[in-house]
């Protein structure tokens, strides 16, 4: 199963697509940042997150799309733009009809890592660890959507079915 | 010019459709609300809402689209649904090349009752006047974007006009 991993916001967008099942070994197939100009209009950034989303599923056709939750932070008006960007991701993957899952930041650190409290550093160096990479996964938020889509694998291979499964019987439904 | 208010949010995310100009009386063209099932995927609420406001666009035709800008309330679950309906509705209107404006709920209150503090019922009842229409709107999803669409009209025609002027400035950039 191939997953694609997003840590959304609006600055900066992580996107970590991963390859494996639950029990194997799992396999490192893409990681990279999409970063829009703070400078620009909020429509033309969500435009561009959108785009750029539907080319990565396009190019790499993933099975399933695994998205962090957002939480309310400190800063009131960063948590709008990541609820923004985040929305506009699972709009994306429902549009690719994508099942879709989602994972608290906390549920991904501790899914890599043991530890639902793990900084940045920690979840660069144990997704290197787990995909076996030379390098740490750079930047960050690259780093974390590599882990959410590790997370994804572990945690929601069942979960995933299961809501294909509701999916496709909503789908037959409406036929 | 006809702009297109949008309330958003998941649950209930309120469309109204106004015409006219500043100086001149406004005219009501459409308003209602969108629902989205609590019970379904969160993917599926966000797709029907980005499906039904391109519905709109391309039955109505405005020229600008307005939307109420989120703020952080009490309850934070709430408002994160309500910030990716927004950031779903700012795509869409991107995707359609619609010059877009954002405005805070008081901004929109003070523009149809003069304060910025006004309850759900008074503009209601102020869009009721402004619009000359004979029955409140409702529901008040629907009143607030009609208020929505009143206050771009009256505050935001300059405003439009130089977000649409960056906007053909940056595309004849790239071209």
């Amino acid at each position: 199963m191939r997953v694609l991993g997003i840590d959304p916001g609006l600055t900066r967008c992580g996107v970590g697509i991963v390859e494996g099942s639950p029990g194997k070994p799992l396999t490192p197939v893409f990681h990279g940042v999409i970063r829009t100009a703070a400078s620009a209009h909020i429509g033309e950034r969500l435009d561009e997150i959108a785009q750029l989303l539907a080319d990565y599923i396009r190019a790499y056709r993933p099975d399933a799309i695994a998205v962090e939750r957002v939480f309310s932070q400190v800063n009131v008006s960063t948590v709008m733009g990541t609820a923004q960007a985040s929305g506009v991701a699972i709009l994306v993957g429902a549009q690719a009809k994508l099942p879709l899952s989602t994972y608290t930041p906390s549920e991904v650190k501790a899914a890599v890592s043991g530890s639902g409290r793990a900084d940045k550093k920690q979840v660069q160096t144990m997704v290197a660890r787990i995909l076996r990479m030379s390098e740490l996964p750079k930047p960050a938020d690259a780093a974390d959507a590599l882990a959410i889509a590790c997370c994804h694998i572990w945690r929601g291979g069942a979960k995933a079915k299961f809501d294909a499964a509701v999916i496709a019987a909503k789908a037959g439904i409406r036929q």
